[in-house]
Order: structure tokens, then C-alpha cells, then sequence
């Protein structure tokens, strides 16, 4: 049976023969001589995720003072069932994410079909031809119990696997830069010394030829701006030697809008790291809190969005302070905290805990319960409540799943026997949680439903007329705001059609 | 024997016999009737502390659009032992509190001795005669168990005594404009029963003369800009009724620069008191997220200050981080997260925990032991150790002792048996630890010290030369830098004079 890749559009793709590969193989090194003569250097950025695929397009996309392309990028992802696809796909000129951003599709157009400097393969050897890798593999947290991270830890055996890879193929000078969130220590305690590993097992002498590691963190968003998120806007950076960090300096200096948004070098790859994990523990926190607060304003008649206002008010102090929702989501804000608490033991021995970072992780994947409370106390039985929940992914107008807390929110309606519809404009497949169908029919999601929670704030929600909402229902449903989508003009409509109003935050309606 | 209260430069002054009280309530008649009279309407401020006494010159000191002031102030001030020298000291034009500001003598001088509409008394029955009291009774959170606010509470005994003496004496039409920092729910569920009973004691009718209750919260930051912090800054407000909030806006509007700084009105008086609470509860929390990563930076040879840096760079959304230090102090961010959390039980029957809150306090109040730590991973033993602990206040040039973590830190380092001198150029006497002298003396502090603590950052120490140290204290000093004082050069300086120089989140210096 010959094995096959599956693109989400259904399309197959037959995984790479060994004889295709020894072309490919030959073929990529021809393609290199070719575009070395055209006096660019050679880039591989390895794993083509969420940010590696579109990094790779704006590392494509630079150009010197000339307009000329400075690199020629090799995005490099493994032959896998899951993943192969991409290659095939991104040498059509198509993204292998869908975005809003309407750049996305522009600049893996321009620069695999018209400047043809940017081509995938899933060729290893790849990496023995390049002057800089930019690692993107995916690194997760594992968090076994939930609302329990303080039992999280990483795994890096996939993450250690392809940087030997990269130590077994890539020429001594070659630049490794690791732009994955990784656990503070990784690139001084792990990718250092399996590069030195191999190296020595290839006769490199390590010490004439230290390996070059330098660490970079983005600060993606997905939506409208996603490119734009990679290539402008603030880097933070170090490297394990002098040489590491002249060269990525350099490199990020060509390739991202360093005018208007200049680097912040750090002493060290352990403090670049530690900064990125640090500054979305910072956000995780704040978001902590408000949940907190909000259940007492609920509780007291209070709008803690009015007194969030109020607060933010004192611009440079206080105007971070975020809100509470149905939860957090997204592959930051969840990990991040669990990755740097599990490094402190793992990576380097040190005892203890961060108990402020570990608790709000721990608060915000709890958070959806909160929600189910809110309707418990109107409905003290969920069984075979009809429920449509609105929204699906984690953040507004954006299609991203990635540990949505809805996800958690179906799962504990479910738990409980409620009968759950999901809808979701954005969402053409809910990967995490497959047995749920993501409706598309926003009328026959609401049809009969005995509760309405706004879990997400599409703006297709926000706009929706309580009256249209009531008749699509063909009821008077609770309506659950999870972060303030609505007005208080529109609760009081929904108030008005009969419909009980009640929300995350939102004591004052109650 | 003479009752006297003694003022901090050591001056008596009896208390009021019963005598001259009564000579006092004729004079306060006499002298609100002519008040009165220049068109000015009247306001009393309840207890002359740090919000009160400035307070008072501020309302004193506003003026209609010819320049006139708009009203006379009764600052009133209970004849305990302990306050009552500030009303004779008021009455001279000199203020009861010592500050860099200059403002502060110039507007006690101005409104009390020029304009001469502004008066402090200890008569009760001043509160007959005014239409509106700004109430700044003292109310702390006491916490009966080191590092374990979560047992803390609020004891409102002495503020429920002051709002049953409004009741007893206000006429039914005054605004009691709650500016203390009071547990959520203290408006609604305290201050307004207890008027409501002594009114109808009265004979007042409270439906149609229902007491007219407000809250706004100060702002206020002691140093160089006391006075205006007060009257220049954002402010949050609301009533219990219609007419509250409207006198409440009225007042506030005459009395402060609402042009630059508009005022915020929330629904409720309950959401008002929140806002408070939430907002230091939030600068709280932020530092408690600071003191954790500090700790691990120190294990991998990280500056955790370099790293906010570059954290702080994402203006708008991460630019409120705060640092790491020896500690939190001052009259706020110690204690509104405990009068919250209490209230949450105490005032409204709810259940659960302000977890966030209460945990970032008790991270804040035992954050000195963290400095002592880092003390004895050089000094195992510090019995008989010589430590000079540098500043006592709780912030940088300012001589305010409230809650200072210096305290902490000097009891726990003479629970260990160490000899230590204090020092701080602004604090004359340390209230909250009478038995430790507080040095005036730098060279003496320093003779002879095995460890020099940078407690607090005072320009003084900052600008200290390593050398000018070393030799005042004829030894080569430990130097623990507890909040980034001291630039990488300045510590190369101190190293190259023999020195061990460790600081808290400065692991790169170790």
C-alpha cells in the first residue's frame, strides 16, 4: 500500500520514493550551485508550521538595497503522513495555512512562482548545503492531569531528533538559529551539545569550530497581520558565542523591518529564552487574575469590563490588564509557563516552582468551567439541555483551534449530557476534537436551542440581532456572553424578547 | 495628669479640656457663618493622615473662575493622643507630614494662613455644619500570620465608630464622600445602614431623605509630586443614588484638574470600591510574577532586569511589567488585595478565594526572606555577621516607612543573630521598629560591615563610589543589590576591589 499524505482539502499526496529522493537529492544540490551563482546565500528553515512556512516566505522575500533577493530559503519538513503535504502544496505557490491576512497567499506566490527563491523539500540532506538554519520544529507542553501544570513537562525527544539531524548534515560555520519557544537552558543544554556531538563523531573539531547556535523568538499572531507580526515588529536575541551573535544579527537584520522595530540583543541564549516564556507568563497571569475578579464582580452586581476600563484608564501602568472570557487558547499562553517551570528542574536542578506562572495556567484551562457554572445556576440539569455554542476557535476572527478553550467547554457540556451544536465561520474542521461537527448553518445551530453561549467574539456574533437570534432559535434561549460582545443596549433587547442574560464578568446584569 | 500628644519633633500639646471644646463649637459656628456668608460652601475632612491632610488643602485650595476659593475646609482630626498635635500644628500653616514635594508647605501655608479657609478641629460637632464630608479614616488589613494573608481580615470598627459620628451629627442633605480604601461592598452595606439608623434615630425620614453616599478612590504617590498626585491624576467614582453621584461629580469636578484628567463614573459605589482593590491588586500580582523568574535568572546566570527590558518593549500590551526588589511596602498594594478578599466572605457571603491576590501578597511579604537567602548562600552562619542595611523607607527618596520590607528584613536577619545597622537619609525616626535606630551617619553604618544591603534605591546610595564604600567601611564588603541599582560597571568596580557583589535576579553577575 503505498503510503499517502492527506491536505486538508482532501487531496493526496504519495510520500516520496527512495528513488525520488535521490533525485530530489541531486536536484537540490544543483539548485544551490545555481543560486549561490546568483551570489545569494542558502537558508533552510526546518519545520514548515505556523510560523516556520511563513518565516521561510519572509526570509525568501528579503531583499538587499538593489531590490534583489538576498537568500534562497529551503523549507524543509519531514516526509510524515501528517505534514508531507505541505512540500507539494507550498511548490505550487500555495500557503499551507489558511489566513486572513490577505499577504499570505501574496508572498508564497512571489516568492516561490516569481522570484523562485523559496522551494520545499523533504530531503534531510537538504541541510548539509545552507549557510543558516532557522529551526521551527513544534514543542509542545504535556500537561497529564488537567488544571494541573505544575505536573507538565516537555518532551524534546522529536525536538533533540532534529537537531541531530542538523549536526549530522550541516557545515561547521552553518548559523543555527532555533526560533521555537523552547525551555529556558535548551540551547546552551541541549542543542549545543548534540551539535558538538556530532561534530566530533564527523572529525569536526569543536573547539576550532564551536557550533554556532543563536536563539530569536517571534511574537506571531494569527489574523489580518500574520506576516506582518513575523517581519515587523520587535525581536528579541542571543547566541551561545560571539560569532553566533554577530551572524544572527545580520541575518535578522536583512530579513525583518529592524529600522522601525530594532533587536533587543540579550547576554544570552538562556535570557532570550527565559524572556519569551516570561513575557507570555506575564499575559497568563494578568489574564488569571481578572477571572477572579470577575466572579466576584458577578456576585456583587458589578461589570468588571466598566472596571477594567476604569483601570486602564492610568495609561503606562496599568493599561496591560486584560480580560476574562471563556478561557485562553492558542500555543503561547499555555505552554509557555509550563515549559520554563519544567526546565528549572529538568534543564538545570534548580528547586522550586513558579507558582504565579503554574497557578494562572492552571486557572485559565479551568477557566470554561466557569462558564458551565453560569448556566448552572439557571439550569441545575444539563441533560439533554440543547446548547449551540458560537465560536470555536481561540481567538475572534481568526479560524485557530489550537488548545481553544471551547474545546474544553463542549467537552464538559458533553460530560454532563448536554446536547452540544458548534458553529464556527472560520473553522472548516475541528482537528483536536473530531467527533464535533463545526456547523456552518448558523440558523440550524440555533434552531431549538435552550442556551446560547457566545463563546468567541466573530464579529458575525457580535452583530447578530437579538430579534434574528430568538427566531432562528424558535425559543427564548439563555444567552451567555463570555467576554463582553455584547452591549448593554443589546442585553437589554435580549432582556426585552424574554430571554434570561448572563455573562463572565457581567454582574450588573443579573 | 496632662493628656499631651506629642508631635514627631518632640513638641506637647495638651489635649482640649472640656472647656475649650465648648469654646470650639462656638467658634466653629461663628466661623462657618461667616464662611457661609462670603458664599462659600462648607467641607469637612474626616482624619488628617496621608490622603487627609492633603486632601483638605486641595479642596481649600480650589477656586471659581474669578479666583475665589469655593470652599472652607474643617479638617478634623479625633483628640487622641497620638494625632492630635497635627490640629495646633494645621493651624499654624505647617503640614503634619514631611515630604519632598515643596508643594506641601506652600499649599498648607496658602490655604490655612493667606486664604485662611482652611481649619483643623477635634470638635465633633463640626460635621453639623458642613455639606459635604470627604471621609479619610485610616482603615488597614491586619494579617494575623507572616506570609499567609489569606487569614487576613479587616477590622472596620474604628471606621464604622467615625461613620455612626457622621450620622449622628450631618445634616440629612451632606454628601459622605468615602475616599479611604475600603473592602468592596463598604459603601452599600456599612457606611449606608449605619446613616439610615442614625437618621431615623434622628427622626429624619430616609425615604425621603435617603443618606447621601459616595466613594472615589485617590491615586495618590508620596514624593516630588504628593500634592498633585492627588489633584492631577485620574479618578473613579459613583453613588449609592442619583443625587450622590451627581454632588459627588460636582465636587470632584471643583475640586480637581477633571479638564485633564476626566473623571470615570461606574455604576455603583460596590464597582468603585472593586476598581480600587483590583488595580493594586494587579500591580501585586505583576511584582509577586517578577520575584519568581528573579529567583530562576539567578540560577542561570540571567539578568532578570535586562530581560524586563526586553520584555517592556511591546509598548501597550507588556510595558506595565515591574521589577523585582527586596519587597513591596507602602499603604496599598499590602493590603487591598486581603480587604477584598475578605470582603468577598465578610460583606457578601460568597465563597472562594482571590487566589491570584492573596498569593501575590504573601510572595510580596516574604520576599526579603529572598534577600537573606542570597546572603547565606555566601555566609552560612549569620550570627554576629555585621550587616548595614541601606534605606529603611519603602520607596526610592522618600522617607515613607509604611509596610516597608526593610522591616522584614531587619527582623529576620536579628532573628538570625546578626548585628545590623540601619541607615536612610529621609526617615528621622522608624515608626513601625522603634528599637532600631535609624542612622543618619553613612561612613558609621558602614564602619566595619561584612555585608552592605542596597535596600532601597535612594539617590544617595546609587551614586555611592565602590571605592568611597570600601573605604568607609575599612573591609570588603558583601554588596547585595536588591533592585538594579547598581550598573554592570559599578559592580565590575566593587569586584575589582575584592568585593562579592550578588544582587536579586542578577544571576549574571555571580
Amino acid at each position: 500500500m503505498l503510503k499517502v499524505s492527506i491536505a486538508p482539502d482532501g487531496r493526496e499526496y504519495p510520500l516520496p520514493t527512495e528513488e525520488e529522493n535521490a533525485q530530489e537529492r541531486e536536484l537540490l544540490k544543483k539548485i544551490t550551485d545555481e543560486q549561490r551563482a546568483l551570489g545569494r546565500k542558502i537558508v533552510a528553515v526546518q519545520g514548515l508550521g505556523f510560523v516556520g512556512c511563513v518565516m521561510a516566505s519572509v526570509v525568501a522575500d528579503a531583499t538587499d538595497k538593489d531590490g534583489k533577493p538576498i537568500y534562497f530559503v529551503h523549507g524543509h519538513q519531514r516526509a510524515s503522513k501528517r505534514s508531507f503535504w505541505k512540500v507539494p502544496v507550498i511548490n505550487t505557490g500555495v500557503p499551507p495555512v489558511s489566513s486572513s491576512d490577505p499577504e499570505v497567499p501574496e508572498i508564497f506566490h512571489r516568492t516561490v512562482v516569481e522570484k523562485k527563491n523559496f522551494r520545499a523539500t523533504s530531503e534531510d540532506s537538504v541541510y548539509s548545503l545552507v549557510d543558516v538554519v532557522v529551526v521551527d520544529i513544534q514543542l509542545d507542553a504535556t500537561k497529564p492531569a488537567f488544571g494541573q501544570a505544575e505536573k507538565g513537562y516537555c518532551d524534546i525527544t522529536a525536538f533533540r531528533e532534529g537537531i541531530r539531524m542538523l549536526g549530522q548534515h550541516i557545515r561547521p560555520e552553518c548559523l543555527v538559529l532555533v526560533e521555537t519557544t523552547v525551555p529556558p537552558g535548551t540551547c546552551e543544554k541541549v542543542v549545543k551539545p548534540i551539535l558538538e556531538e556530532e561534530f566530533t563523531k564527523r572529525g569536526i573539531d569543536i573547539v576550532s569550530n564551536p557550533p554556532l547556535v543563536a536563539h530569536s523568538y517571534e511574537r506571531v499572531m494569527p489574523g489580518a497581520k500574520y506576516v506582518s507580526s513575523i517581519r515587523d515588529f520587535w525581536r528579541v536575541f542571543s547566541g551561545v558565542n560571539h560569532r553566533s551573535i554577530e551572524m544572527c544579527r545580520e541575518f535578522l537584520s536583512n530579513v525583518l523591518d529592524v529600522e522601525n522595530f530594532p533587536l533587543t540583543q540579550l547576554d544570552s541564549t538562556n535570557a532570550s529564552e527565559l524572556s519569551k516564556t516570561m513575557e507570555n507568563s506575564y499575559r497568563a497571569t494578568n489574564i488569571a487574575l481578572t477571572l477572579e475578579w470577575a466572579r466576584f464582580a458577578e456576585q456583587i452586581g458589578v461589570d468588571i469590563f466598566k472596571v477594567r476600563d476604569a483601570i486602564r484608564k492610568r495609561k503606562g501602568t496599568h493599561d496591560n490588564l486584560l480580560r476574562p472570557s471563556l478561557g485562553v487558547g492558542g500555543y503561547c499562553l499555555t505552554k509557555d509557563p509550563v515549559l520554563a517551570n519544567w526546565a528549572m528542574g529538568a534543564l538545570f536542578g534548580v528547586e522550586g516552582q513558579l507558582s504565579m506562572a503554574i497557578n494562572s495556567v492552571n486557572i485559565n484551562d479551568t477557566m470554561p468551567l466557569h462558564t458551565i457554572e453560569i448556566i448552572k445556576r439557571e439550569y441545575k440539569e444539563l441533560k439533554n439541555l440543547k446548547i449551540a455554542v458560537l465560536g470555536v476557535s481561540y481567538l475572534e476572527n481568526v479560524g485557530d483551534t489550537r488548545h481553544s478553550p471551547s474545546k474544553t467547554l463542549v467537552e464538559f457540556l458533553r460530560k454532563d449530557l448536554a446536547v452540544v451544536r458548534a458553529h464556527d465561520p472560520y473553522v472548516e474542521h475541528w482537528d483536536e476534537l473530531e467527533e464535533v461537527t463545526v456547523e456552518k448553518d448558523i440558523a440550524g445551530t440555533l434552531e431549538d436551542a435552550d442556551v446560547v453561549i457566545l463563546a468567541v467574539g466573530h464579529n458575525q456574533y457580535k452583530n447578530l440581532e437579538p430579534k434574528a437570534l430568538v427566531e432562528m432559535s424558535k425559543k427564548r434561549p439563555m444567552i451567555v456572553d463570555c467576554s463582553n460582545f455584547l452591549s448593554d443596549e443589546t442585553i437589554n433587547k435580549y432582556k426585552g424578547l424574554g430571554c434570561i442574560v448572563r455573562g463572565v464578568g457581567k454582574g450588573h446584569i443579573v
